[in-house]
């Protein structure tokens, strides 16, 4: 098991992607600790640090990472934050995101993780590894911690700013299989985000992609559940457009920012860090690919390796590559 | 100045309508002080308390409230809060909404209040008293607290699931001028909900929307603002399709729920607290209709009648209704 990582992506690379591999090989900060009941225990992955080396090297030293324990794949070139994605990715060949790709694409890597440019990172995702066939649009998904401290997963959360109710039916199968083999939930609960509960309430997507996933006998729908039950353990798995996901999305993230700007200090409002998480993985494509913050520090380095981990282990790609082919 | 309120909507009724008239009549509760600067000292209104005469009698002499002091408008028909919105606003002339709207129409009252059936609510806003000449499409906004303290507008919140570019250029006018004389915020700021902050960004409706609010000489537009900045001081009037601001508004009234559950306390989550504000006005229509939560206790029903009066005060309606005649 390969994974790569790009070091210079993100506000504070290379110093906390260097760190969240410390935090990763010392087994130290790990959210969830190791599963008893796991009859096959996973080997320590190679884990590839892209980027450039000069930089890279003297903090490995630095974090004391023994330099046999990882490989560092040099990359000259970074893509900027506010650069344009596909023209960036085109064009810098030698950046830490092209190379990634380009690792993960021949297979040298079984999953790819960056903190840097988002666009890139989508871009990459959709034409270097290509979606599963029969995915008519890969999407990208978040955690939102419950109420009850279960892990809720919202869908999309940005990628589709426009969708068509189908789309939304096959995010609904996506986020099923990840909340059944990495949130580890059987039979999860899916349900469509909607401003009523009533069938037929919404916009118009909405009331045509209810009918679609009441039909869909993939997945376990419950209906429409509205704004107020977000938070709530009333679903596992929430269906949206892109639009109105990435908006919930970063409201959650910034009740942990407000709340801890104002020293309310709380378990459940921790949940809502989002390094716990560590990052947005892309669903609907070939291989794991994971999308961190901007301004992820090392916890949340270390925590998109453990998520990558689990992904290769419950061979989910392959595993949604199975059902896709099976529906057709 | 006559508001009208419906005794029998909401799920306490008419309890709960009947301690709000009560908390009004004493300035008990009240959340904003009376202002020493204000020149003209608005007279006690006239209220007009509309539902069942043998249920509200009672609970006037219960709420030691003097008879003289309220007009008891007899209904004998409740629109229940599950009923069809068209249907039973036209079968049940004699519903305590139904006559609500007779009053309003008939310019008995100048301001109407329910806590009762939201459909037949918006129903009755949109064609019992018409929406003003040039709206396009009425729609219902809510405070959201930001972290400041201030009161942030955002809209529209429901009433309208599927938008128009041209109907959220319209929302962001009747937002500035609700945040201007209701609010007393100079100039407001007013922005775009969108999943970036670059121009250019959003789906199709955002990105259509954008230029118009851009060119849109009667308001301070100052561009895309992201759900993270929803809960932060960024902008005063934040304008989004109905869908999108339902959920929004939803999840943060959970806010105030949940944590109040969890026993986390705090001012700033207070905040999120409903009741504080009262409920709903409807904006683009020519007179006051405030439209309440279904579990609205006293205190949301004091609030609403403080805020009708608010609204009446200063003339909002027709100051909505002159910018839109000079507009066109």
């Amino acid at each position: 098991m390969n994974i790569a990582i790009d070091m210079m992506g993100g506000d504070f690379a290379p110093a906390e992607a260097v760190k969240g591999v410390q935090l990763f090989l010392s087994g130290q900060d790990a959210s969830t600790p190791p599963d008893p009941s796991r009859s096959s225990v996973s080997p320590v992955p190679g884990l590839f640090l892209i980027g450039d080396e000069a930089q890279i090297h003297p903090l490995l030293v630095q974090h004391e990472i023994d330099a046999k324990s990882v490989s560092v794949v040099h990359a000259p070139e970074v893509i900027g934050m506010n650069e344009h994605p596909t023209k960036a990715l085109k064009e810098k060949q030698q950046s830490s995101i092209a190379v990634g790709f380009q690792l993960l694409a021949s297979g040298k890597t079984d999953a790819f993780i960056s903190a840097g440019n988002t666009g890139a990172m989508l871009v990459g995702a959709v034409y270097s590894i290509k979606p599963l066939e029969g995915v008519l649009r890969p999407t990208i998904s978040t955690i939102i911690p419950k109420d009850s401290g279960a892990p809720g997963l919202l869908l999309d959360v940005g990628l589709n700013a426009d969708c068509k109710p189908e789309h939304l039916n096959q995010f609904a199968l996506l986020g099923s299989m990840y909340s059944q083999y990495i949130s580890g939930i059987e039979n999860p609960r899916v349900a469509l985000l909607n401003l009523g509960e009533e069938e037929g309430k919404g916009n118009l997507l909405a009331q045509a992609a209810y009918p679609l996933l009441k039909e869909n006998k993939e997945i376990r729908f419950i209906g429409n559940i509205e704004g107020r039950d977000i938070l709530k353990d009333k679903a596992d798995v929430m269906v949206c457009d892109g639009f109105t996901g990435n908006i919930i999305l970063k409201m959650a993230e910034s009740i942990y920012e407000i709340t801890r700007s104002k020293s309310i200090q709380h378990d459940y409002l921790d949940q809502f860090n989002f390094e716990n998480y560590g990052g947005t993985p892309v669903l609907g494509v070939s291989s794991p690919v994971i999308i961190g913050h901007g301004i992820s520090h090392g916890k949340a380095f270390a925590n998109m390796i453990r998520l990558a981990v689990k992904m290769i282990d419950a061979d989910l790609m392959k595993k949604m590559k199975s059902r896709f082919e099976n529906i057709r």
